[in-house]
């Protein structure tokens, strides 16, 4: 034998079962697919636009972050130090930066005490599942087109999940009811329904503040925890913003993940949890859940970068945790951006074409219906043939469907790719069409 | 009902099970106990000395690295800015590096495709084990005692575990291969044996070159693959630096877990994983066992950030890709530091007083046997009354022992607290003893 032949070749099919889900392909072909077309215009991923941030200020938001500990929080030298370069608490040094943030966007006021600091919206997702989802019978409720990252986590940790259909017009009360029946007759237990009421990815849906309210009673009712994901809040197009589910969260139903990701910068990975809810522990004792998430996280990645969590809380300080106004200049360049790809779309695609498309009020996401199936042949000739990149709206059903749909993402060009890749898009259709 | 009875409670008994456990409170405890008693000496965490890091140098590592980036991969101004801001490779920016410094380092020769860089090395394992355990009848079989990260990450993710005990001596051929044969007398897989071959945190031990290359024909005859775990190789106290099992690995059994929190800075949170195995997948092709971690981590922490990955690729550059030799400052402090904490237990014991201890050769840990159960309560006198602290051995054990024994880590202790800390215990112990 060769050495090479002496060598192990493990099988699939011993690894975890996972591996073989497409869903758990998908984030890496979203943050990849770009790599591989490197001169096609990508509506692809939603990464937020480069132009908001200068890597050249990282050092000034972590000595504004180290002017904090030391001028506000009394802190010596020695222990600014340690804050910064050693190992730090399990749930992170900033939570109560993060409260005061959230107080003054989004009137929701809990204690610094109830945030898990995380690396990235992702980690949150794992841990809050892995703390709630205690055997199969437990069922996760997702709308369904869904962020591939909730899906890929509960696959990771075996956690059963159950597809609600969103309608025209995003989660209906009546769908999300009709599934939680559907999972008791099945003798399972629904234990949470996640979902982004704000600008969804993929479909770009919001929910209606009496939506809002009716999913809360429905939560109460049926004695199911919400799990509220907020990544793209701020970015307003049309309308007002809305207030968020937590915010409303009379009976403590709602787990709320936010993430830096869109709003500071993306190369932090910071996200967090606020998980407020008390827990009663078998020695008669109430804790908090975020102390439940903690020992979760401590043998998950034991605790957040602490480099990065001093440049996400000098960032803080520096915009007096005020991130909502802080971002009013990204908000007008993702709406601008959105507004523009509206504009180009009805230019370049007839009202009889076989094409339409939605209108978010705002977010990063527009799906777009196209007159044959957007599968992964299609994308491969727009990419090679047209230069352009979108992304196939089936990655995101769990249950099948949007077989001839596209999400399509501007948040990461400039206007004139977006005028440039709509024109490419249309060329690409017009011909794939006539295949 | 008023506002705070309306709130929901949750039941312990409703979430998952590993919440439960005691496993997953020790890290926190370890990392935490410190902060309980600030005035105590602590040999409790095994946290890296703080002299050797100086945060005010984390701007010039980052423009070690972007000029690397620059001028030897030729990324341009948008590439090297893209590359510390916004979202990137699942499986990290350093791969390169790191490869480089096994290779000087290690003698460690793997292509960098098959390095996934993590947030920390507690994520590997969370990523290492749920690519490899597909189903509760696949063992991981740990020594016992163990470090508490495995245990954790193991118990989050319902692995199924067995002890294999330790001898005076550190892991023993035979009772691995016992604890082989047993799992599969109970119809189970033994799927891999994780260890730490070098300086084992917490015993101390470390294997002979002959007993690894017995286990590595053990793996080879009994189909099972070694997580071998290395975070303090280089800390050699007395004799040289034995070869790590990677470097022996012929039949490509061992993936390798390595750390840059204790040779380069805990703040970054940096670890990654060698994982060079091929695995035969459906179609017929053979893909990196790295390209299917990748897919796991991409619904874990999506990438590790940037930042910590320009710090610490800045500072691999800047030692040429040779930790081991950049490392001889602070190998030689934690030698000079467990010498002292041996000898300072010679002066403050006698030896018919019903103590003992061991030598490791290296690392950061001694276990010390007390004449009286070593619990929480002792502990809890040790802090309050005496002002040490130390860590309970039993915390380490799956199937119960170590109860009279403690772990004392001398690594993030100056010599003069290392001599006034074995005073503190001395008294401690003669006072206890009486009680």
């Amino acid at each position: 034998m060769t050495a090479e032949e002496k060598r192990v070749v493990l099988d699939a099919a011993d690894l975890h079962s996972s591996l073989r889900d497409p869903l758990l392909d998908s984030m890496n072909f979203l943050n990849e697919i770009v790599n591989r077309y490197p001169r096609a215009i990508s509506f692809a991923p939603g990464r937020p636009y480069l132009g908001l941030f200068e890597p050249s200020e990282l050092d000034r938001y972590v000595g504004r972050y180290t002017a904090h500990l030391r001028d506000d929080l009394g802190f010596s030298k020695e222990q600014v130090h340690n804050n910064l370069v050693q190992y730090g608490r399990t749930n992170g040094h900033i939570g109560h930066l993060i409260a005061r943030t959230l107080a003054n966007d989004e009137d929701m006021h809990v204690p610094a005490e109830s945030i898990v600091v995380t690396v990235g919206c992702q980690e949150a997702m794992i841990l809050v599942l892995r703390a709630l989802f205690a055997s199969p019978d437990d069922v996760l409720l997702v709308a369904d087109p869904c962020y591939v990252g909730i899906g890929g986590a509960a696959r990771v940790l075996d956690v059963t999940m159950r597809a609600v259909p969103e309608s025209e017009d995003g989660l209906t009360v009546a769908s999300v009811t009709a599934a939680v029946a559907a999972v008791r007759a099945e003798g399972r237990r629904p234990r949470a329904l996640y979902l982004v009421p704000d600008f969804a990815n993929p479909s770009g849906h919001s929910l209606a503040p009496d939506v809002r309210e009716s999913l809360l009673e429905l939560a109460e009712r049926e004695n199911l925890l919400i799990i509220e994901d907020n990544p793209y809040g701020f970015f307003v197009r049309q309308g007002t913003a809305r207030p968020t589910m937590k915010s409303m969260d009379a009976g403590g139903r709602v787990i709320y993940l936010g993430s830096f990701a869109k709003t500071c910068f993306p190369g932090a990975r910071l996200g967090y949890v606020v998980a407020d809810q008390l827990v009663a522990v078998p020695d008669g004792e109430r804790v908090l859940l975020a102390d439940e998430i903690s020992k979760i996280k401590s043998m998950v990645t034991v605790n957040t970068p602490s480099l990065s969590q001093a440049v996400i809380g000098g960032m803080l300080l520096e915009h007096d945790c005020r991130l909502r106004e802080a971002n009013a200049p990204s908000a007008a360049f993702y709406r601008d951006n959105m507004n523009l790809m509206l504009d180009s779309l009805r230019k370049s695609f007839p009202a009889d074409g076989g094409t339409r498309w939605n209108s978010p009020d705002g977010g990063f996401f527009v799906v777009m219906e196209l007159p044959f199936p957007a599968d992964q042949r299609a994308l491969a000739v727009s990419a090679a043939d047209f230069g352009v990149l979108w992304t196939p709206m089936r990655e995101f059903y769990l249950d099948g469907g949007g077989d001839r749909a596209i999400r399509l993402s501007c948040s990461a060009l400039a206007p004139e790719q977006i005028v440039d890749g709509v024109e490419r898009l249309r060329d690409f259709v017009a011909a794939y069409a006539r295949t």
